[in-house]
């Protein structure tokens, strides 16, 4: 049976799991949310690493033969010590989100994510190294809240996207990285005010690295599996609407 | 040596230790801030109250006369189960609020909190307790990430204010109650916002008690130890801003 884990610290990583849903590459799929701990974005790099240790040895109790890390603060800075533990393959936001860009080297990039995921440094170290050298970083961090608040559209989320991006030509912009799993609930927005610009989503880039790389094919009427380490109940009623369970 | 023990799930508790340096109840101040599990917030009963009761254990160790649970969260549900444990008092900022309250029993009170502190009940059921009936709660929660963003006024805050608020007549307004360590830092755009309003701080409430009911006077020069479970540095460093260390 073909049974891929995904992993957030919280249920973000829902994006990202019903893009995995809705393309049918495993038989299962087992989703954690670490909400007893959420958010991993404020938190220290060694406790991370071994916060996402330890839901890796709780999936491994399912015989997953994937790991996908939808946490892109543990993308940053887990993802290596992960691999090492795991014995079977481990992907990333980051990188599936890196290899997403089929753009021209010259593009004008802007990369928003939590502060921990901009300052680590890891997307734009990634991204040069893949040839990328027009990278406009920019941490959006109240733009978690206001999903979680369902506060998608409007006068607020215009506000908030005047005080980040206020500075910078939004007419300009080719690729957007929605480089947070909540980011790509206020796509309306980000393509409003962003109305050239490619959004990268990295549900959709998991699931192009996962077909591309690992040769999986869409087949499988795929079943989901919830646990969170708190509030499995919150969990569950929002995969309901989010992942029309 | 007279030593209190203040605690709160992350830094916002600060705005209730810089009330009592101010005030110089104590010798000494032992800050414990539970950064690594930031917010309590969104978190079940029990795990909130096997927080509590770890944090309690630590600042145990400093052989501290009384304990402030700073944390609004903490104080909704797990005060009872501390005071078993402790062996000294303590007091919460919930029932510190409420005795502040010297208003007529008619008067119009605004209670605001976290979503968890708003739908425990605990504020509500010791207002009602004390003989006040006219409470409006409302449930902010985007205020603690405005703060932590230190976005404290400004064309956001009044479109949030707007979101929360819209609906209620601001003159109308006797009494807000803070009732989330975070939105002391807010006091300017809630007193611009209800201009009729006596505004309820914790900080300020806890000290008022401390003198009232356990006789501590002001007599002190009182010193602070700080202690986070994560990110020392960060909460070292907004310390030094707001507490003027």
């Amino acid at each position: 049976m073909m049974k891929c884990g995904v992993f957030d610290s919280g249920i973000g990583g829902l994006s990202v799991a019903s893009e995995l849903l809705k393309a049918g590459l495993f038989e299962e799929i087992i989703y954690f949310g670490d909400t007893a701990r959420v958010p991993y974005g404020n938190k220290n790099e060694s406790t991370i690493i071994r916060y996402s240790l330890e839901v890796l040895e709780f999936l491994k109790n399912f015989d997953i033969d994937f790991l996908v890390v939808a946490c892109n603060s543990a993308s940053s800075v887990a993802i290596e010590d992960l691999r090492k533990e795991a014995g079977f393959p481990v992907v990333g936001v980051i990188e599936a989100g890196v290899k997403a860009l089929n753009a021209q080297k010259e593009s004008k990039i802007l990369l928003t994510g939590t502060k921990r995921t901009i300052l680590s440094g890891k997307y734009q170290y990634m991204l040069k190294n893949a040839g990328f050298n027009n990278i406009i970083p920019i941490a959006t961090p109240l733009f978690v809240p206001l999903v979680e608040e369902g506060i998608l559209e409007g006068k607020i989320v215009d506000e908030v996207f005047e005080l980040y991006f206020g500075a910078i030509d939004k007419n300009d912009i080719d690729y957007v990285i929605l480089g947070c799993t909540h980011y790509p609930f206020l796509e309306k927005s980000f393509q409003k005010h962003f109305p050239n610009a490619k959004l990268i989503h990295s549900g959709q880039a998991i699931v192009e690295l996962l077909k591309n790389e690992y040769c999986l094919k869409e087949k499988y009427d795929t079943k989901i599996k919830l646990f969170a380490s708190d509030n499995p109940e919150e969990l569950r009623s929002k995969a309901k609407g989010w992942l029309k369970l």
